[in-house]
């Protein structure tokens, strides 16, 4: 199956459309768990088991393991939701984007050595940085468009030809980028009008919402 | 020292401007070295040992490592050019951009666990995103502008309000992203004339030029 049929089945089998993140700071999670050889994996066990019926994915934040080189937490966590909760797709955010050659190794990174179902990349260095991830039709490919962060606008909202950045982005996406249907877009909650517009452009094209928690 | 200090001080201890990367792909390195515990760090050592006199830089690219689980490789070689070649900056190749508590993060994973000297960042998401990594004064932050692949153009010629993004990304860099003297900026040598007018607009700011090869 691919990952929009994934997310089809467990949409309508959990009858949910939250992603719950797993980004786990190692200096906010409870000192017990510190002292063990995989602390972020156990924090997110809990996590996972008690959220597995009320979920559509989960998405490991790549920074939380990298930073403190507990990258073998992200691929016992990953491992752990395949085992316990099939059917449930991972997400890896982890906002990649590179030259060919190495958006290869980033492909890589993602679908082989964590094994995930889908993972967000950057749009910025153009469509032949993309394709790494695009031509692998079994995966996700989630593209910033709109993000929720407070200079999201900076950048995003710069219009040229009459049209904004993002909806630039979200035309691409949805006319030139989708050949394999595997395309979703990143777009911020806290911007629910350029929400409006990019859903407007993309038709039922699924979105990865985050800033709820803000 | 402050990176652009370390850098100003090698140009001239060298007499060089180039930098070399250290992108070690598994599946091309000598036979003999992939039966080694560390086979990227060896195949680099090779390199560095070799060229330590004639660059002013080396660079690693972060994919080649996490792809395949060998981020000790990558720590190994950066520890390796610290204590063999003193002087000589390194820079990690890994174009991250994401909301600042993350952003907080790769900041973290660049310059604590892998104890580089600068880190190349993405500034799709704005200005927030680079903020932690612009308050490292003592670090460089070098910002994709204009860069070397084929389809560099798609976003980054974008042109608003009589401005290309990349000219847009240049202004930003020289006259508000740059208050801690520590930003640089990524520009293809593949495109000499986009060259030129970024060097226009930010002056003597240094400028990750690659590309070279092709």
């Amino acid at each position: 199956m691919t990952f929009i049929e994934d997310l089809n089945a467990i949409w309508h089998k959990n009858d949910s459309l939250l992603c719950v993140g797993l980004d786990p700071d190692i200096r906010k999670i409870p000192s017990h768990l510190c002292d063990l050889e995989t602390p972020l994996f156990e924090f997110n066990r809990a996590i996972i088991d008690r959220t597995a019926d009320l979920v559509c994915a989960f998405k490991p934040q790549v920074a939380y393991y990298s930073a403190v080189g507990l990258e073998r937490d992200l691929e016992l966590t990953v491992s752990y939701i395949h085992e316990t909760c099939p059917g449930i797709p991972v997400i890896l955010d982890a906002k990649r984007g590179d030259i060919r050659s190495t958006a290869e190794m980033y492909v890589r990174e993602a679908f082989d050595r964590f094994n995930v179902d889908a993972v967000t990349v950057n749009p910025y260095m153009g469509t032949d940085t993309l394709e790494p991830f695009l031509s692998r039709s079994d995966k996700g490919v989630i593209i910033l468009c709109r993000t929720s962060n407070p200079g999201a606008a900076d950048i995003q909202d710069l219009r040229s030809d009459g049209k904004t950045l993002y909806e630039t982005i979200a035309y691409k996406a949805a006319n030139e980028w989708n050949r394999n249907g595997n395309v979703l877009l990143v777009v911020g909650a806290t911007y629910p009008e350029e929400l409006r517009e990019i859903r407007s452009i993309v038709g039922n094209m699924p979105l990865l919402v985050p800033g709820i928690g803000v």
